[in-house]
């Protein structure tokens, strides 16, 4: 990379970051746009705030933004904190009977397994994790995997896009086609895909898309969106029921899907009015270059790990996220591991166990460069001499 | 006033700022605390936001200082981004039932009149609105207005404490011990008590209470708490189920109502975390000798208005939240009234109508001063001349 990044961010100096696949990280100038809209709100916070004033004109544009990158109209996304908050507004809009299952893959992450858990429990379903062959090699084995448990019990297919633990970019397509021709809701879990892979939201043809855009598309902490199919959008229900509900009259190209999830009590916007910004400072600076070089340092680091550790990656790189890669290690205790990267060599990533292996979750970014690669490597080698 | 507290606020020169009570307004040097947060999350993410580093020390923080003010353990709140929200996820915990009757007044905030409307209407129950005797003079009458619409099918009791519409201090305590004697659930939404009225929450003896800090407690915009009754935290259920919902081994002194509550995905809670710094800023300056001298000048204000209209307060001034007061106006066309106030006179306050009449709500704020309200009352005299 010719630009020295680094700079750009405001991640502390002397500490190698090697985990923008959990929170993201802000570039200085998307951040300050993001600290002038609150400057803003503050000086009329009722012009700002009020939802017959400036408010719904400035939630659109960001609307507006993700729709044109990801290829969908503005009128079926809206706003969320979260992917987490996303998915567990549709979790509680589908009404689940006694007998229900929730088909879904042994890779998802545990916070949206909590909601789901939480839900069936209360309504006597149940949730079938397919377990997905690894390494993950062809998109027919991924199909089978999880249509061998799809049967007329099946009311919702929860998919991440890209799987959180594993870092794995799920061949999702044929079997939400397939869900579709059985009736089964059809609901992905991007989290992690905005800015990272291209999204065409609605020829993916689920049911309902969350994402979030405080990783990978690089706006501050707070900001995702929840996409739904027109045909969900009514029935949706929002988390906070407050005065966007129940309107009667309604503006031109104002929905219930909007109001109610727009307006949900005092809150500080800036977060979600900085996505606009944060897809410019993109553009401007050539971003899908600067991914492609950084998925290339990300494939090589992980290569010259896996000749340390001698053990093979969790699928062929055709199935592996981009720029984030989950790097299986030697059996350890991964607390050691954890505390030995962080507090001896200054790294800050993941490491977890995952189904009794350990896993180091290695992500490159652009203010990353080829020392932090090597001095991954060395840390590792170092400790399994 | 003697400081000259408009240059501590972000609030733009040359408009009368007249409604602190919607959405508040935040000190500079609370704001900057504010910002400052958030730059130290963008430095190092995942030390910040991580629940098992420093994510769990920080927001317990503001339960400490707001447990001290208003007299509760620390146990007993926890964070939500407003006063709608922890009110739409206790009326969420609370199951209704088919002829269940919600017994609230005719004071009530529309947007969370909404959120029991959308249960009642699933669940088959109904919500009952007592008249409040008008002009609220006597305790006692208050008290029957409520008491006489209990019975054996009332669920749940929900009383604002200050209400929004018409600004009234509800004597709420008599009636909460009548509830409570009778079984029957009580709700408070103090949306905006905090700052403004001494709480002693304990007393109180609710089964709920929620609260906004953005509003008079001087906060950036986002920072509510909800008080549960510890009979009713293990039953509470946040409305986002994420990694603090079910954790099987938990620290000491954490419950599944500060973690499931706490730990909601990825969001910036920094407006939350510099409530110490709000409570700290009053401290300082003396707020409580501020806040007398802006309820001084709102009374006095009110009067003059009340001789120009010829119309008497909605209360005895015992009744009167203090520092926001409710003024009938004339029988009039309320739009034209505010957009006069707002695009002739640069006034900005609430004008709206209220079971047929028209009230314009002034909230008199540290920032304010004499010349705002010569401005406010001259300008109101010039309309109905």
């Amino acid at each position: 990379m010719t630009t020295n990044f680094a700079e750009y961010f405001l991640l502390k100096k002397g500490l190698t970051f090697l985990n923008h696949g959990s929170f993201g990280s802000c570039p200085k100038p998307v951040f300050q746009t993001y600290q002038n809209w609150q400057l803003r709100l503050e000086e009329q916070p009722v012009a700002f705030l009020d939802q017959h004033r400036d408010l719904i004109d400035n939630l659109s544009k960001p609307r507006q933004a993700l729709g044109e990158l990801f290829k969908t109209s503005p009128q079926n996304l809206v706003r969320v904190t979260n992917a987490t908050t996303g998915l567990n507004a549709i979790a509680r809009s589908i009404p689940l009977a006694d007998g229900d299952e929730i088909l879904t893959t042994d890779h998802e992450y545990a916070a949206v397994e909590n909601t789901w858990e939480f839900l069936v429990r209360k309504a006597g379903a149940k949730i079938v994790r397919a377990q997905v062959t690894l390494p993950l090699v062809s998109k027919e084995q991924f199909f089978d995997d999880l249509v061998s448990h799809m049967n007329e019990r099946t009311k919702i297919l929860l998919l991440s896009h890209i799987t959180s633990p594993t870092a794995l970019h799920f061949p999702i397509k044929q079997v939400i086609d397939e869900a579709r021709k059985r009736g089964i809701i059809t609901v992905i879990d991007g989290a992690h895909a905005p800015g990272l892979i291209k999204l065409d939201l609605d020829a993916l043809g689920a049911d309902f898309y969350v994402g979030n855009c405080h990783k990978w598309l690089l706006a501050p902490k707070g900001a995702g969106f929840l996409w739904a199919h027109p045909s969900w959008q009514q029935k949706l229900e929002p988390l906070v029921i407050s005065h966007g509900w129940g309107v009667k009259e309604r503006k031109k190209d104002r929905t219930s899907f909007l109001d109610s999830f727009e307006i949900q009590g005092t809150q500080d916007p800036s977060a979600w009015l900085t996505v606009p910004a944060a897809i410019e400072f993109r553009k401007t600076h050539n971003w899908d270059q600067v991914s492609r070089a950084c998925n290339l340092l990300a494939q090589e680091t992980a290569q010259r790990i896996s000749k340390i550790t001698g053990l093979a990656p969790l699928s062929s790189p055709e199935f592996c996220a981009p720029q984030m890669i989950a790097m299986p290690m030697p059996k350890t205790d991964y607390r050691a591991l954890k505390d030995y990267l962080l507090n001896e060599c200054n790294i800050e990533m993941p490491v977890f166990d995952w189904q009794g292996r350990t896993i180091v979750r290695l992500s490159v970014a652009a203010y990353n460069s080829q020392s932090d690669m090597d001095h991954l490597v060395k840390s590792v080698a170092e400790y399994f001499a």
